[in-house]
């Protein structure tokens, strides 16, 4: 049995993957005191018929009311006419031009690098994989369903959503560690030898779940990639671009124009959406990547429909305006969310530190908290949640195929509940840490 | 050179293949004085530098202004609240309940047989066929693309986007002649015993671009096909199901307890959207099918997405309201449809029908007039409209790959113009139909 002293508790911004935790300094006797007083403090909230969820990263009510002058925003029909166009009717596939220069503001690269998409960018990943395995990329020899042996690279902890996608299409998933700057990249330069590896998901701002922003070594490094296969494809996922709810924005590098200036101008599609600016779900979604990479790509899009809801692009810049305007609401965003991740970290602070089997990050934006708790204990912790109506989300959900081979990984998205809800499920959740750990410590 | 006695001038919903222009009653020097005075009339329309489209099924500006309302009937962030959820947070991947309800009501099937989409019914028919191609559909041997032929039936004279779908999966397209009823189901009922034949693309109400309702004799055969393809896929676009224009709603059957009570409950899948009632490319769509496709396809849907956008969904069933909702909307986009399809069918019939080298349906519904002009002579005619700056569909453009093997059919789009300007339109392209069949019959 492992442990961390109390000076050990991690707070930087990433698990290294070979850090092992330390035996706790408690006798088996004060461990099943601990243990059975634990227990009937679990009764106890089990009593309550909680229903609490921190399984995903969605926003608050708060947060939602915060942005609901969207709804108005675009009142007047005489509006609808911009850009030279309706944005009411059919027409204009890669987006409104003024919502391309909403974009590629935010995104810091150029609008002829933009296609803005519907209300979610999941869905434009999903499209890419999904046009890339049928009708092949730009610089694709074949369709890659047509190929052999089909490889992704999954740098985990990880979004499930993401490895999902590619485990949809049948790739064998690659899990890659993560370090405090990134994905591993050594081991990333290794495996891009590979032909076969086609790609890999990124979440280069506050990653999901551990909320680490990658180096610029890191990036610079991704930019100057040498993949054998000449369509590897870099996932950029920017979802939490502009995500900061703790301290001042913190810029991005443009990675377009890093690989560009690389010698890989296609190698890179980079997204993100407005899910967690405005609405979630309901929101305006972008795409970007090469002119060439756009082009292409438009005329495989334009098969499947005529634009996106370009009345919905149009209530957005309106709304946000640009990448300053979009700014100035997520200042308003990290009044409601800062309290909770504070509140998160002061419950792991005292009931768990302590005790010193767990590890966990202290992120300054993005959606989650990543704990790392005793190895094989965090499904049986999660279980017991589950049963006391604490909901999070499920053990192993952020490794791919969702098999977290130490079962130590939790993901907290402390966003939706009230800060008083959240207290609760906070309680809960540790007591639940603590169960699972003396269980497997005692040999129950 | 054949030509129609202004009696046959084709009045029906549909013109039959097997009907061959019938000789024009005009001495060669008639012709040719006709035709130099086309000319010249021509010449004279060239000079005003017209810019006039009747390309594509586009509701006109004062469409868009008529139900531009709907911009502010969400306009309370209490109002979100809706069917015991937020709908402006993530989940529900089907669509609101509220929103099922409205295209049960609208479709009439149940609302366990509705998936609510996006802004575009084309993206859930592309993404049926894709998801057909990558995965396999609920009763598939194994995914299309593992099979060794792939074969997809269109009726034509059609919609070139459907026909464009399967063209890019790779699909061998086999055109089905349309008759008054439908498409031809003898043929139909033929070619399905073949196993690579896995569906056929139908717009059942006002097909685009004839505008002719499939009897219901058509549909009995549709809902009772015996294919060789497990499955074998009906691609039901009810893409006007509420779309007249003239006279009062003509009710349609529901093709998926048709397709049940036959015992064929997978085989249909419909479409529909309110891209045509309320704003193209910014409205809500629908996929309905027996409930166990629509399980089955959630859980690949559920791939790509979260839900598509719940507040347009919200917004769409605060403003139309239910079925009889939608045809109060309908009522008065057909006081500014009318008079332009009025419009075109009085130009042809003052232009053209004495002629009688074309012949031409008189819809009562939907967006498009078909006219079939003397064989070998469409493109042409088109070509000389577009230098007079008048742009129309494509010749060929409703046929499989686009080419129309009689060079004769031209879809009429009268929607977008106004009436003033659509004048001016018709009166260029009938001048243009004249110029094309005269240079033919002379020779020229």
């Amino acid at each position: 049995m492992v442990a961390f002293s109390k000076d050990n508790v991690y707070n930087g911004s990433i698990i290294k993957n070979e850090m092992r935790l330390k035996p706790m300094n408690m006798t088996n006797e004060a461990m099943r005191t601990a243990y059975e007083a634990a227990l009937a403090e679990y009764e106890s909230w089990k009593a309550k018929n909680l229903k609490l969820n921190m399984a995903r990263g969605k926003p608050s009510s708060a947060q939602l009311d915060l942005v609901s002058d969207i709804l108005t925003v675009l009142d007047n029909h005489a509006d609808c006419k911009v850009d030279g166009m309706d944005a009411r009717n059919y027409g204009e596939l890669g987006g409104l031009p003024c919502a391309k220069a909403y974009w590629a503001d935010v995104l810091g690269c150029q609008t002829n690098e933009v296609f803005v998409g519907g209300s979610a960018s999941l869905t434009l990943m999903y499209d890419l994989i999904s046009k890339a395995y049928t009708h092949g990329l730009k610089n694709s020899p074949k369709p890659w369903c047509k190929e052999e042996k089909l490889k992704f690279l999954c740098p985990a902890p990880g979004y499930d959503r993401h490895f999902r996608i590619t485990e949809s299409f049948g790739f064998e998933l690659i899990t890659i560690p993560m370090t405090e700057n990134g994905p591993d990249m050594d081991m990333v330069e290794d495996l891009v030898k590979d032909p076969a590896v086609k790609g890999i998901w990124c979440v280069p701002k506050y990653s999901n779940p551990e909320g680490i922003i990658y180096s610029d070594e890191t990036i610079a490094r991704f930019a100057n990639l040498k993949a054998a296969a000449p369509d590897f494809t870099i996932m950029w996922d920017n979802a939490y671009c502009v995500h900061e709810f703790e301290g001042e924005f913190v810029p991005f590098k443009d990675i377009i124009t890093l690989c560009r200036e690389a010698g890989n101008p296609d190698m890179v599609f980079e997204f993100a959406s407005t899910s967690k600016i405005t609405f979630p779900g309901a929101g305006i979604s972008v795409m970007a990547s090469s002119a060439e990479n756009i082009k292409y790509m438009e005329k495989l899009l334009g098969v499947q429909l005529i634009s996106y809801d370009k009345v919905n692009q149009l209530r957005h810049v309106k709304y946000l305006k640009n990448k300053e305007g979009t700014l100035e609401i997520m200042k308003r965003h990290a009044t409601l969310m800062a309290p909770k991740f504070r509140m998160v970290l002061e419950v792991l602070d005292r009931e768990i530190a302590p005790l010193g089997f767990a590890q966990w990050n202290k992120p300054k934006g993005g959606y989650f908290v990543s704990l790392n708790t005793m190895p094989g204990t965090a499904k049986r912790a999660l279980a017991l949640a589950k049963e006391a109506g604490v909901v999070m989300t499920d053990a192993g959900a952020t490794y791919p195929y969702g098999i977290d081979p130490m079962d130590t990984n939790i993901r907290i998205a402390p966003s939706l509940p009230p800060v008083a809800e959240l207290e609760q499920a906070m309680a809960v959740f540790c007591l639940c840490l603590k169960i699972a750990a003396f269980e497997k410590e005692l040999g129950i």
